[in-house]
């Protein structure tokens, strides 16, 4: 047990010693205390979601967000700030309600799917036909559905790093598409979240081309249980949905990508890329998704910007548009700066919530990995441990920015509640952990300063 | 330390064996055992709000939950079942939205609390006045509310025992006739609840005889919040309020008590009560509030019911019609039974929600408090200390039979949650622990075999 402890103290200083000289070894220590000491971040996170509100991509709040972000960046001390204009189709939620009719009259929560269609104005009333899975949908024989509403009730499960998400959103994505194919006037699902609130779960779907699109609503898990629970009685469960959601052929609407810099002092051109996503879905008033990381690598940057001199390299701080309607503006990020993306030295976004990091994976140039380990042995204190791999994507927007060539690197909180409020009117200010930002935000400024102030080279 | 234990141990003895025979003891503890193990209670409860659903006074589903109350109790044994009428006045909630209007555009979250009027068919749209509590609003000059509407944000806080819930409900009883009195044009608060979900708290209010009928609502704790942090900045909130809520004036509707007994076979003149109300309020299934407490004594009666030879004093179950609006059902009981509630030897009622038992505290005849050790002490193993006092009331309805003189015994739960789902649509057969409901079930089996087939007079 001693050697271990004695060789791994030697392999920390040696890497440390590589990668920061002993005076910014200090520094990072100092900033690391500052943002772990520091609420600014749950202060922008307010300030958004009390001056702001929601920011669909074309809504009003939108509009108001680009000019609040704007307005934030040159408060805290950016030396650049400007807008990058971005294009997407727009949708309107509009208004839904829905009931079993049988076997007794029971109002229900339901959400629709962004992008879903409407019904006509007189609602639709079906009987339901039950599938536990996707899978068992795909399995329906052709016509069977006819004049019928498809139900899938898959439940999500709850993992720390919500790796139910991606079998339990398919259904949300392509399951209206497929019920339409074997006949079924609209789509119902057990919304894809891990909560037992009567609130439901949105979140974006899309329609095959060719099929005919039917309206496509999530039920709360309360009401998704409830029609279990019928369903076990063999009883005939009919159903009303009546939608005036909206998806109009052609209307575009227009967004901004809002970008800030603390221009490098010895490399302007060197870009460390930190970002999340300015736009939210139009519930709730997107305090985790993404307000907090909208707030996180704001006060990041802006404790960095409050040194007396600029690190070497440049921090740009990324806010994208319309992640929600299809990561619309990273999409434009990369299309537009594609000729310079081998500037991006390395990337992080946030767009995972609530938790305490807990694991940094790289994905990264095989010649910097001493200088990753050199990282996670600063962050380790903060219960940061360095995962095995390299080859990690950066999240959500910035994984686009990853596949173009961006050396990335992916912290991972502990997600176990984030799909409890994932895309609902529950995600609001009160779901935010003071603390656990402070470590978020303590991880992110560390990052930002030892990849702009280190000679690593991160690129492969 | 040796001598105390030897001591209570003895004591335990002793106070059993004066209440029951050895082989009643062992009955006893047979019984408890077969309601720990038993899911019979989750059962009618999964039932009740699978197949009926909420089931306000007046309503559908309260009718069809007086016949499926009827129907469980015969089909569990019970020797005579039967209905006594009740009648209340109409009410119904119709729909209801609002939004912030300024600072920014903003759907919120409310529920109309009960007897609540509704507003012109266009809504009211005015600015907001804010006091943190009913007392400050209580003290605003007359006429300083003209042609605004009055916002109290007390915020409930969580308790085991709810001790929270009597500070908050004030202001949704009396507020709206409060804020009139100071010329207010409608009346908003914030959620008597202790959860942070978007989903609104109702329950009843009243209007004070000759005040102006102003429309009430309850805001989620989330929007409670938003309001909060906007007023911090001192801009002018401005509110909108539509709703359709209406009170006709002497409009009546019927309900009933339904009522059924384990006829006793020695003294079937003298009646040991349990009971919980079978309405619930017009959101939710009313799982927990109080199908719940419905499904504990129908249970606890059917396994009494089971033994091979009926206790000695009849086991009476009262289902409670109209307890949400203002305890009607135990109104009408007490008023039918005047002449007989000497015979009453005992009652406890349930209606606090999901926790287990930890606390027994009578009220009873002083001469029988020896028997309330007695059966304290079959209960202490399943974590039911014995309070101190002895003078508590029946929970809820039977507060009332306990008023008109009925010894009574009330089982306190831990009640942390309770008020994080109470009067919301929330209230769903989700938030039940199962666990829980076998103790709680047990609980109310013991006692009532205990206070059926013992000799002890609980009378004062």
């Amino acid at each position: 047990m001693f050697i271990p402890f004695t060789l791994s103290v030697l392999c920390a200083f040696s890497s440390h010693a590589m990668a920061l000289s002993e005076a910014e070894q200090t520094q990072i220590e100092l900033l690391k205390n500052t943002a772990l000491n520091s609420d600014l971040s749950y202060q922008i996170v307010e300030s958004l979601t009390t001056e702001v509100g929601h920011r669909f991509m074309g809504s009003e709040g939108d509009k108001k967000a680009i000019k609040w972000a704007t307005a934030k960046m040159k408060s805290l001390g950016f030396d650049k700030v400007w807008t990058e204009e971005v294009s997407g189709p727009k949708w309107s939620r509009g208004e839904v309600k829905a009931r079993i009719v049988t076997p007794f009259p029971h109002d229900v929560v339901v959400i629709a799917l962004g992008g879903s269609v409407g019904t006509e104005q007189t609602g639709i009333t079906a009987p339901v036909e039950h599938f536990k899975t996707l899978a068992d949908l795909k399995m329906a024989p052709k016509g069977s559905l006819k004049g019928k509403i498809a139900f899938v009730s898959y439940q999500m499960t709850r993992h720390i790093d919500g790796q139910d998400y991606g079998p339990a959103v398919g259904a949300r994505v392509e399951g209206a598409s497929i019920a339409a194919e074997k006949g079924a006037i609209a789509f119902i699902m057990r919304s894809v979240g891990t909560d037992n609130n009567r609130i439901a779960h949105t979140g974006m779907m899309r329609y095959k081309e060719g099929v005919k699109k039917i309206p496509a609503v999530a039920l709360s898990n309360p009401d998704a249980n409830l029609l279990v629970n019928q369903f076990s009685r063999e009883k005939t469960v009919n159903f009303h949905l009546k939608m005036t959601s909206n998806n109009p052929k052609g209307e575009m609407v227009k967004s901004a990508n809002v970008i800030g810099e603390i221009t490098g002092s010895e490399f302007p051109n060197d870009i460390v890329a930190i970002g999340a996503h300015l736009d939210s879905r139009d519930v709730g008033t997107g305090a985790m998704d993404d307000g907090l990381g909208v707030a996180m690598v704001l006060a990041s940057a802006h404790h960095i910007a409050q040194l007396p001199v600029r690190p070497k390299k440049t921090l740009r701080v990324i806010l994208f548009a319309a992640e929600e309607v299809g990561l619309l503006g990273a999409k434009a990020y990369v299309d537009k700066h594609k000729t310079n993306m081998d500037n991006h030295i390395i990337g992080a976004e946030w767009d995972f919530g609530l938790g305490r990091i807990y694991k940094m994976t790289p994905g990264v140039g095989a010649s910097s990995l001493n200088g990753i380990r050199a990282l996670a042995n600063i962050l380790a204190p903060m219960g940061v441990s360095l995962a095995p791999t390299n080859d990690a994507r950066a999240q959500s927007d910035m994984s686009l920015l990853s596949d173009a060539g961006m050396p990335s690197i992916n912290f991972s909180p502990d997600g176990s509640t984030y799909f409890d409020y994932h895309h609902t009117e529950n995600d609001t200010l009160d779901k935010i952990d003071p603390d656990a930002l402070k470590q978020n935000t303590a991880v992110y400024t560390v990052f930002a300063y030892f990849a702009t102030q280190s000679a690593i080279d991160f690129r492969k």
